[in-house]
């Protein structure tokens, strides 16, 4: 099969079949999704080695005797041990000894075929097409905002980073009835927030005034900063996004106005499908273009371009 | 009225006695204790000039027709400016525009008296003698970790630092039944808690594993990075110190296990004063000595050696 590996480089190569383990299956990619995380993959950043990609709709391939064959899925991407006390009080997402696909010992989803644990699984509704439910994973993760703060339909919540994972935490808010404003600058993003009613602003013309909550998603430094000064006393700075090197903390910052910073990451495949299915979130605007698996490398440097949002790749073998 | 008076140097100093505005009372100070930040004003952080001093206890002297003449009393030491949004929402203690006794625009306790707002006061039951009720202040900020983080009987606390705050911290999580260890420098310290069934451990010989809740009461970048290193994965680290620099915060610490940080200042002083009147908290052994207001210079150099607790001032007048 073919498929985007990295090893140092990322190449395009023809592999070997993955063969499930026990409790998996084999699953026939259809689509997969560019994501930031993937790009600092590029850079070196987590030591990866593999097929990249943990963003994914596909179809059940195997094994025959599955009661997944044939059936449209997507994937949670962590791959617990199973066994150690995290994973015993449901927490497998943060196994010590967890997997995660196409990030962490385990191959990913820029491939013709992956393997995941059926329990990692969840039905793609029929009323979900490919191109909404590529974005479960990161429509998910967005979402896990929601439970990382109590956003109250009273709330008022800014969103700092316009890109495709805050746009789509913007669009989240919206839903909760909370008053949200979201601060980037890029305007062709920020008008993909404003039909949600969200409050757009690019970051230097914020107004003056502080907010309940306030989610980092912008992956900067400077996103931090904002976060912090933005933020009412006794407020929550929910943080969605990594980035290489330090922040410079002031502890008096936190303490003295009991803020919280609050980190954040995977989400609930579950709660993104219903919204998916149920048209509250479309996410075809993030869409910049799409290109066949065999254009892999096109499309991860697409996906490098500043200001450039959702890159996905067609990973279906021509027939 | 004698006091001790911060202007770039402390002084002990003869003043007018103070005149409650509206809605003040007058206070005779009988005892104030010396707290950390105390010592960070003597190093000119804060920028605060004038009488020094936010923990005591004292008796109402004024005014004469006030229905508190003659009460016992400890106080809360932010005074909300009443108006703003915060203080509308019961938040005065955060009000942007607050004083602080003894720390920020409003005269403190080291001084034969001191003014404060009714509103600030509480009254002290009979049982509780004024060297148990010059705790209120500090034992309060402690048992705000209670309010800053779900502790529960199952939880596994780390308290990180020995001094006065941490042991008190240690004290009351003891209480609520968790599985409470404490990590410090001071065998001397680390004693103090071990009656309360807290397990007490060197830093250095802290045995491995994480934490469901750590707290931050050393005041030091080392403290901080040995609490994120041991706090589970969604687990909560408390930050109840400041100091002077930045933290280097990597954010993937945060953003990868989902971990909170959660600032955490002062606390609420009736249910502490319940904990002094029931003998559930003994702060005796925390004391190292007492002196007289004359010698305020003394008790401050005394308090700033290392691995002394609390140093308290005897602000009664001589008759």
């Amino acid at each position: 099969m073919l498929a985007l590996y990295f090893d140092a480089q990322p190449a395009i190569k023809e592999l070997p079949r993955p063969e499930p383990g026990p409790g998996e299956v084999l699953v026939r990619v259809h689509r997969a999704g560019i994501c930031g995380t993937d790009l600092q993959i590029l850079r070196g950043y987590h030591g990866f080695k593999g097929i990249m990609g943990h963003e994914f709709v596909g179809e059940v391939a195997g094994p025959e005797d599955s009661p997944w064959l044939g059936q449209r899925v997507v994937g949670e991407i962590n791959l617990g041990c199973g066994a150690c006390d995290l994973c015993r009080r449901g927490l497998a997402g943060h196994c010590r000894q967890r997997r995660v696909l196409g990030l962490k010992d385990h191959d990913g989803a820029m491939a013709h075929y992956l393997t995941l644990p059926a329990a990692n699984l969840h039905a793609v509704p029929p009323e979900v097409p490919d191109i909404f439910a590529v974005f479960t994973e990161p429509l998910a993760a967005a979402m896990r905002v929601l439970e990382a703060a109590m956003v109250s339909p009273e709330a008022r919540v800014l969103v700092v980073g316009d890109g495709s994972l805050g746009l789509q935490i913007s669009w989240v808010l919206a839903l909760s009835g909370a008053d949200v404003h979201l601060a980037g600058h890029h305007p062709e993003h920020l008008a993909l927030a404003r039909p949600h009613g969200v409050a757009v602003y690019l970051s230097a013309d914020l107004p003056a005034g502080d907010y309940d909550i306030v989610v980092e998603a912008s992956g900067s430094p400077t996103g931090l900063d904002l976060a912090i000064a933005r933020v009412r006393p006794r407020g929550t700075v929910v943080m969605k996004s990594t980035y290489v090197g330090r922040y410079p903390l002031d502890p008096a910052a936190l303490v003295v106005p009991e803020v919280s910073l609050v980190g954040c990451r995977c989400g609930p495949f579950a709660g993104a499908l219903r919204l998916l299915r149920d048209g509250r979130v479309d996410p075809r605007p993030l869409i910049d273009r799409t290109f066949p698996l065999a254009r892999g490398l096109e499309a991860l440097a697409r996906a490098q371009r500043p200001g450039v949002l959702k890159v996905l790749i067609d990973c279906r073998e021509a027939d």
